[in-house]
């Protein structure tokens, strides 16, 4: 089975257009290497216009995402709101994931103390925030992406006993 | 000195007696011997009328039990409620515990990535949520048990220096 | 370029000059060490006290501190409120420095379970609760001082950006 997943570029000079974005392309093929149907949107990085993106991918969960990456506005500047503004929209969150990803962070790098990835679910989809640099970007995908899936089914189901028919 | 736990297992099936529960035995038998007083509550996975019961449990701080841990209901389908259910009741949280836990968790599975531990206090009673398998649940403890009496002795005081006395 | 750190030392007892602060000289003196401009606070165990004190450091960004260390309250004891109270404070979080400090307890002692840190951004300041006890206190800085001054750098410009000009 194919699963679908949004990247989200967040981003005001690749939203302006005055830069050009060159992480969502590298995150687009990582997962289509993987097979996974990929999209990518960019979004200033403006906390209700990242909340309404998310809202507006997620809310028909039919055609919604199966998982949803937000890559950028995760580090300390007065321009990083990324995870400010998707955590407050989570049923549920994932501290596993956040977990995985920063202990697969520490140990490429020290400077992982400036990592402030949030994960959870809304609706029906899973949404991981991860760095906005290319490298960054795969490092924190290569911690979870081969489990994600197991998650992704889960997601769809009233409980554990429909996925063990 | 003995301590005192309640063991809730959160799910519909054994609530509703359409399946019989595993894990609350396993448990039971896990803290009891390791010298713990163990009770067994079975609650629907209704996240209303699991709050409710974990209120009744520790409003009167003379019977509480010191420890509550909440079984099942911490993945990802629709019916798992208890992190969502629980966190909100705490007066303080208690990260070292859900690090603890996820790391020795990831130390056994990457599949560690689809837990959703929480832990904290509510009144004078510690609260940790751990997975309805007996694996997973008894994983979980292992993590944690030898050093949570530490906790509790320091719950029921007004500051460290009454346990120096 | 020199950094300020504001050192707060949460302590009823010291507060009321019932006992004599052992662990803000010793914080003092590690960051000043590592060329930190330092000043001592102390403070009672009280929430609102608390957030009164981190609200006025903080208020005038021309003076605020780069950094505070809250050390003490970090504990479960009845009087420990510290991560409370500055916790709410926060516009942004930091999960990279909370899971720096707790994977390097770890390392010290299984009795990082105990652990309650918590770290994040108030205007331009970056803020980060340690153990009360100077061990304690200096384990953790070990864990993510020598990191820190990438993120203070950060927090006062709009974007990353500006720093790479
Ligand atoms: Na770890």
């Amino acid at each position: 089975e194919l699963f679908n997943a949004a990247v989200v570029i967040v981003s005001s000079s690749c939203f302006s257009h005055t830069s050009e974005d060159r992480t969502g392309p590298v995150i687009a093929d990582y997962l289509e290497s993987r097979d996974w149907n990929t999209t990518i949107d960019i979004v200033d990085d403006d906390k209700a216009m990242i909340q309404e993106l998310v809202r507006r991918l997620t809310a028909d969960t039919a055609t919604a995402p199966n998982l949803i990456v937000l890559s950028g506005g995760t580090g300390f500047t007065k321009k990083d709101v990324t995870p400010e503004a998707v955590k407050p929209l989570f049923d549920k969150e994932a501290p596993g994931i956040v977990h995985a990803m920063l202990s697969h962070s520490f140990g490429i790098t020290p400077y992982a103390i400036c990592s402030r990835p949030v994960a959870g679910v809304l609706n029906e989809t899973l949404i991981v925030t991860i760095p906005g640099s290319p490298k960054g970007a795969t490092e924190n995908l290569d911690a979870i992406i081969d489990k994600l899936k197991h998650i992704l089914n889960q997601l769809r189901v009233d409980s554990a006993r429909e996925l063990h028919k």
